[in-house]
């Protein structure tokens, strides 16, 4: 399996990225994955020179002489930038040299690139990203949280069957829940994109759709895959992250500001909350695929670290292990009259 | 002052509401603060004789026959049931008899009610719920977080007007920040809706429009009035009740399954952890005014206990002292023009 991975995307690219790539090298030396660090050859090396061993015979450098920036236009960029790191390991994946492609840089331009180099399965009309959230009980898998905003209802229906394959497949969960996300559990509550959806969740044969789900479901875990827009995902996504970096912060001041007997008992209950900060964090979930593009495409945080790039590769790995990619091309042709209704 | 609410509406109706207007009687017993409450007399009256003393000179009760369910259909429950507890009290201050409603029962019945009995405010088209949400540092201000959906931009407009001076008047924050909430920092970056609301926000003459938002700086508080469409309000509203509860949980099991002296030192904990609880509860902010209607009406959480309905008295007693209705009025004229552009 080969993996190939943007190197210069993300906030703390190159460094990072080639850090996590050897830790996963590392990791996973065992199992056949060959890693392709595609972009600036004399940065990723001096990269590779400053973290690495020499030793590493599954890294690779694949040179690419452009990057393309957080606040460039995405469709214009990949258009305009054909050798843009990004715009390279696509096409590695295009070419069948690798399986699947990682990305910690400005999310519109790798589904911009995703689109144009891969181009889309058969009956998605538009792809997903699909970001695992932690709950109560174990992950809810979130889609679209980006990728796409003012989705038709026909996208969502085709957002909850991606979201049930990789929910099934990658996560494991057989049979999962599928939720609609709105404001109210009845049939009634929603606006107009969410009711005209309803109906056509109802008439899936493959999906095992539970009904409207609302905001306090996600955390609660009572839900495996949430589907709404691409809109509402993205803010409901960076809203919870900000909720539980404030709520971490508030309980470490809170237990500063108080006295001497709850410090030393803070002391001791520290390992607990950072256990809880680990679950909430990103960076341990690794990267969010980017469902309904004929080939693999792992979306990564823009703050992505080493860990974070490592587990991406885990999921990366999982992803091509699982073919999720041909899953759902089968499942799509399967339900296809029913995603072609709606409007 | 006379606040009416609406004894009949809430999960723990009318006990808990019995029981937050007496302890809201004897706090504001020297304010000059009358509460009326609107229901079935022999209920209420009953439970004012299980847990009141019998001397409230200030709480009265106005008899109301009917009660509209959480699952009836709001806009046909309040035209049928004209003697509905909710419908009631909100003629109460239609006809000038009270200030302000305060309704803990079926959101969409008492925004009907409200739409119905007290009309809207000359100008806006459409009502919104303002809900104060916590933040790192004091109080950001959602709105409209469930009033209505599939709102246009001047809809949205109008939400950014009234929630300036309610955090103005009410919260005390002069030339409140006010955010578009969306999908990323730069003007291209949302949905239809918000690329159409964004230059028309720019325009206003009363507001200090700070530009786009996004999910993460509600908690982080950069932003003291977020604007958004009520389905993606309520949809973030809900998400963070029940973010903010798992996680509590989550820190109090990881403390109970960790050793003994962990569990010694979480006991001295526990009253920050409380502490924080108290923060990110609902009940201690009492309830969110529904803006844009000829008069005071306050909207409580469904599951409100005494707390939540003593607060939401607070709530209504400064929404009236503030004189929010006139504020909002005096300014939706000054800035017509700019409101009825759009679509």
């Amino acid at each position: 399996m080969r993996v190939a991975i943007d190197a210069m995307g993300g906030d703390y690219a190159p460094d990072e990225i080639v850090l996590g790539a050897l830790q996963a090298a590392k990791a996973y030396v065992n199992d056949d994955v060959e890693i392709v660090l595609v972009g600036d050859q004399s940065q990723i090396t001096q990269a590779l020179e400053r973290h690495g061993n020499g030793k590493e015979s599954n890294i690779t450098v694949h040179h690419a002489s452009e990057v393309i920036d957080m606040h460039e236009s995405p469709g214009a960029a990949v258009r305009k930038k054909k050798d843009a790191s990004v715009v390279v390991a696509t096409s590695l994946v295009k070419q069948g040299h690798c399986d699947v492609v990682i990305c910690a840089g400005s999310t519109g331009a790798a589904v911009a690139a995703a689109l144009l180099g891969l181009g889309r399965i058969n009956g998605i009309e538009r792809p997903a990203i699909a970001t695992p959230m932690p709950n109560l009980t174990g992950t809810t898998i979130l889609l679209d949280s980006g990728a796409n905003v003012d989705s038709k209802p026909k996208h969502l229906v085709q957002n909850a069957i991606m979201g049930a394959i990789y929910a099934e497949y990658v996560l494991n969960i057989p049979s999962p829940r599928v939720g609609l996300l709105t404001i109210g559990e009845e049939e009634s509550k929603g606006n107009e994109q969410v009711l005209a959806t309803y109906p056509l969740l109802k008439q899936l044969n493959t999906v095992n759709f539970i009904g409207n789900v609302e905001g306090r479901d996600i955390p609660k875990g009572t839900v495996d895959v949430v589907v709404c827009d691409g809109f509402v995902g993205n803010i409901v996504l960076k809203f919870g992250e900000g909720l539980a970096k404030a709520i971490l912060q508030l309980i470490k001041e809170s237990i500063k500001t108080s006295g001497f007997l709850t410090k030393v008992a803070s002391m001791l209950v520290l390992p607990a909350l950072n256990g809880l900060k680990k679950k909430l964090d990103y960076a341990e979930y690794g990267g969010a695929p980017l469902l309904g593009v004929n080939g693999g495409f792992i979306i990564c945080h823009g703050s992505s670290q080493a860990k974070a790039i490592k587990n991406a590769i885990r999921v990366a790995k999982e992803f091509t292990e699982q073919d999720v990619v041909a899953h759902i091309r089968e499942t799509i042709a399967k339900e296809g009259v029913v995603t072609h209704e709606g409007n």
